[in-house]
């Protein structure tokens, strides 16, 4: 088994930010309610498409530059969103603007599982000699697809892209498991579904399709998170060999603070050791992860030979987590 | 190198035909015209979304059942779309009707090539002991992304899902060459792309995301498919030190006869070794190659040994070739 560094990382986030006053306007919910509900104050949310792709771009151009990679050497690009800038797929206007010249390029989607599964993926290509470095994208943009007039869907939701680039690596360090859980009886406690809706031609009757909004059983997630994932928890520490005094750092897909304090007190873990932006970006779906894992390796916070434990979960529903040995 | 066998196939068309009558009415082209052009006589579409999510359920029924797998035993489902049913991926309605319990369940956008990726990242993944069996599914559902105003699209797409269901194999089988090429510089010849509206909420400015019906170049696409992909077949055929007779059928993605008629030119290739089912379905995307892949199983043309090359191409611009060995 070859195993995976990781050479860079980046994050980007809009300029524009909403706080939790806004909410006082358009849901009549003020700034003690939300933050006590979800541990946010801030989001921020893109103002155009342009500055969506812009900032996607810029996400990854920093995991290439701090890698010190050539460009010439990734040949495998996995986006992972639910919100591709175009539907045939994200990641081609990004390998563009790179200016990344023959990588297989596509997108996974996995809503906020997104990121491990591509993650995953990407270890899988590198144990194959024809692939040499791969950059990993997460990236959503959900303040685009709440309604904006449900509390308990808008006030979660940021932009934002996140990003790592990963390579074969000959020192001790890498993945150390990966578990993952699917419950797939919950697929509609959270979705944006495809819808229909007819018009005419000519006086003949088409249909065309589009997308809702954001629906959420916010409860039922909820509920599904709490009473599932400390035993995924437990189970991947074990698959791993490992006690959770050996793990540095739990990165968390960045749901709710509430969510985030019980995982922590059922796991009997220091809340600091599970890390949280929540407060300044609010739920950044698919890039939630890579964001928190990039500002965890620029703050210096990782050395060599550190154990992190990335925890996954999202719509499907669907959970994985990666233990990695930083190197 | 653990190779890999289909165990089984499926495919599943909507009931609706739309004949070349129809576009008559709606942009004043007729029989003639439209089947000169593009080598499509019908297309079958979906009547409703229910209907989609009935018919990719009973492609992947007929793989699991023809395969003689057990359920329990298929541990990845990849879902190769660019019209899921739910934004945060289409995967997880189908994995809970098939009664799947726990696999690693996700979609691979990447319109008309997206199944031959799905196809590749299964064969990564089964190299790992933790994946057994893996159920891939390409469908699309175009009908409902066109502008039934626009001549250049609307006569091309039909809605449909295939799937095959592949393993580990023991015997002289399986891949014996990927090859892919991206050319991102013409990632805006075809497109579905995001687009943005504006309204209000109790007065305060907000904005949602919606996606555009589909923009194709078609005279671009043309000129990438035909200038480019003959010289791909050879360097795939050479990089598995095969030559094109010892290929049995070339399943390309249905995209156009006339591209299918001028490959098989250039490549100095019969045109009945090259397989079409273009003249019923029309362009089915994602689905296109497993329609494809099962009826040719389905009509016994392939006997143990035979090489078949998968041909996908479609937006990024993005092109793959698989060439395997029928076990």
């Amino acid at each position: 088994m070859k195993n995976i560094k990781i050479y860079g990382s980046g994050k980007s986030i809009p300029n524009k930010i909403i706080d939790n006053s806004f909410f006082k306007k358009t849901i009549n919910k003020d700034d003690e309610w939300i933050f006590k509900k979800t541990g946010i104050k801030t989001r921020h949310i893109i103002e155009d498409v342009e500055e969506y792709i812009t900032l996607i771009t810029d996400s990854a151009s920093q995991s290439i530059k701090n890698s010190n990679v050539s460009i010439d050497e990734i040949n495998l690009v996995i986006m992972a969103t639910s919100t591709p800038t175009n539907l045939f797929g994200g990641a081609s206007i990004i390998v563009n603007r790179l200016g990344i010249r023959n990588a297989l390029a596509f997108d996974i989607t996995l809503a906020c599982n997104g990121f491990n599964t591509a993650f995953y993926t990407a270890f899988q290509y590198l144990q194959n000699d024809n692939f040499k470095y791969a950059l990993i994208i997460g990236c959503d943009c959900f303040s685009r697809w709440v309604d904006w007039s449900d509390y308990k869907t808008s006030i979660l939701f940021g932009d934002g892209s996140g990003s790592i680039l990963i390579g074969k690596d000959t020192e001790e360090g890498g993945l150390i498991n990966y578990y993952y859980n699917t419950h797939c009886s919950q697929h509609d406690i959270l979705n944006i579904r495809m819808n229909e809706r007819e018009s005419e031609i000519n006086s003949v009757k088409i249909k065309n399709n589009y997308y809702d909004c954001m629906f959420m059983n916010g409860k039922d997630v909820f509920n599904y998170v709490i009473s599932n994932l400390p035993d995924f928890i437990v189970k991947s520490l074990r698959n791993a060999n490992l006690t959770l005094d050996e793990i540095k750092y739990i990165i968390p897909h960045q749901a709710n603070q509430t969510i985030l304090n019980i995982l922590a007190e059922k796991i009997g873990i220091s809340t600091n050791k599970i890390l949280s932006n929540i407060e300044k970006y609010g739920n950044t779906s698919a890039a939630s992860i890579p964001i928190l894992l990039n500002e965890t390796i620029s703050k210096n916070l990782l050395e060599k030979g550190d154990i992190i434990l990335l925890l996954g979960f999202g719509a499907g529903m669907s959970s994985s987590i990666i233990i990695f040995k930083y190197a």
